[in-house]
């Protein structure tokens, strides 16, 4: 009994003490009030301290402090599906009305009978399909309407809070982090620019013109002597893989010196960004988390990391543990 | 003899009267010290006062204040020739002797004996070849030191100035005045954008990730492990004419409020930044000014300003008459 009692007594110290600790690391103090103590968090913290310390063999001017961020998988979610595919099959189902021919035609036919293996079947032509109807031969103020009443309305299938609540609570904080120590910080991402840019400021504080993604081509026009932008359904760029560092220089002209990815996809981006003269970041955000969001790597069919892993290791990179590392994942519902 | 004495005190009155005019204008508190009064001043400092006042009706939010200038002819002078033409006939010669073929192949035999006329007869196939050996076959970093090194030791053929103090000043004036009142400003050019970025920031306090110009395509590529970015001799984008908004969209994301250019490359441009629902700001630098630079408009081969002049009238842009509006050109030698 007595051992007992002594027992409890060090099970409530311990909770009391850790209990403490949380409410430190929550205080208006810590910048990242979301990632637990650990070789990850500190790896961030001591990179951006190198850097920015004057008179450090670290240190680099603040234009220089450039940092780039995948977004899905990165920043917000991309389970069960990218946020994009939900737009594209959203709206092809409110076209439909409009097209009764889609009825009999794949690969919009799969789409309107939610038959995902329809959908796969019908390849790199069937998604250029769907891509021409939902993203090409409007404007490019119409496109910037419609994502935006989109973003506004649409929800995550299993959480139905916005996608745009289902971004990570540890990365918006990494973001102001960084930029209250003179980083400028971009999106990098395989997602399609104009998606992007009509929510990254108000979700991530990141401005439209500091939004690297892929493009289809657009054409300026007069229409009654209006000038229109055109969106074509021809593919301009896109931003994934050996394209990442090929859209790093066409966009910001420079080199980054942290860089932010999940997937074998932002890989060439962490190489590029950690092949510079001086000190650099490269981080890897591990999907570990299935009870809080998903647990997925080498075997995933998208969001996929395999390679990455293997690199992380040789070349000494950070990988941040979901699970372990972030102490929520989610920001509060209705933030 | 005292009507004339009363002449010449008039006459002194008037001098001293202007001379005080003009060291009023210089004094520190004026931003636009190189400008005359006049309307050409007075729409932009007009525009400026009606978007950045609280309250106003025009008001325009920070993030939304984007302001983008062509490079060739607006902030820097393409007389006699565009400055990277210059470039691109001083490598060739500085090449040539490790590729002795080009003595009797063209368009190199014309650069190599400064026959400008054979360089024209060589059409855009020949600017293609001139443009592939000069621009591409080598890394990014490489070709930034290479572009570095000339801007350096080049000199104008007519002042024997660096081109970077070919700049106008009443321009680097307006950049500053535009950022001191909330504004970011851009570069969107015809030139190769990896030309200009080396020295813009330093130049025109314009940061590489605010470039916007016309580029050839890159190449992703591990070389012994060290990741490059190979330069090929592929173009892929035309930032001119209808082009210019084009690369708005891609590179910005949002449409400017206040454009800057001088020939009739710059008029979609123009067009797209006026077009917006708000107040909005569009200028065209008119090449007035023999004696301090050059006069040319409606029937010059580069830097044309024909349509444009009719556009600004049809829809009240605003026209700075380089002569007329600017009390100097350049900035101070050794600037």
């Amino acid at each position: 009994m007595r051992q007992n009692q002594s027992r409890i007594l060090v099970l409530l110290t311990v909770y009391v003490l850790t209990g403490f600790t949380g409410a430190n690391a929550a205080s208006a103090s810590d910048p990242l009030p979301s990632w637990n103590a650990g070789a990850a968090r500190t790896s961030i913290t001591d990179f951006v301290s190198r850097v920015t310390t004057k008179g450090s063999p670290d240190f680099v001017p603040e234009p220089e402090r450039i940092a780039t961020f995948d977004n899905d998988g990165t920043l917000w979610s991309e389970q069960p599906i990218y946020v994009q595919l939900a737009f594209v099959l959203d709206r092809v189902k409110e076209m439909a009305p409009q097209h009764p021919e889609w009825k009999q035609q794949q690969p919009f036919k799969a789409v309107l009978e939610n038959d995902f293996a329809g959908i796969a079947a019908s390849g790199e032509a069937g998604l250029m399909k769907l891509l021409a109807v939902t993203h090409a031969g409007m404007t490019s103020d119409e496109f910037t309407v419609i994502a935006e009443k989109w973003i506004a309305t649409a929800r995550h299938p299993k959480t139905h809070r916005p996608y745009t609540e289902m971004v990570y609570q540890p990365m918006l904080e990494l973001l102001a982090y960084l930029r209250a120590n003179g980083f400028k910080t971009f999106i990098v991402s395989g997602g399609g620019i104009e998606f992007m840019r009509p929510w990254t400021e108000r979700v991530y504080g990141i401005p439209p013109e500091q939004v690297v993604g892929s493009s289809i081509k657009t054409k300026y026009e007069l229409r009654n002597g209006q000038p229109v932008l055109v969106r074509l359904p021809d593919i301009n760029f896109v931003d994934d893989k050996e394209g990442k560092p090929v859209g790093i220089l066409e966009h910001i002209g420079r080199r980054p010196i942290a860089a932010f990815g999940n997937s074998d996809g932002d890989l060439q981006m962490l190489e590029w960004a950690t092949a510079g003269k001086g000190r650099s970041l490269a981080v890897l955000i591990h999907h570990t988390d299935a009870a809080r969001e998903a647990a997925y790597d080498r075997k995933s069919s998208f969001g996929k990391l395999d390679k990455g892993l293997e690199e992380a290791q040789q070349r000494q990179w950070t990988v941040v543990d979901m699970k372990q590392d972030w102490r929520v994942v989610f920001p509060a519902a209705g933030k």
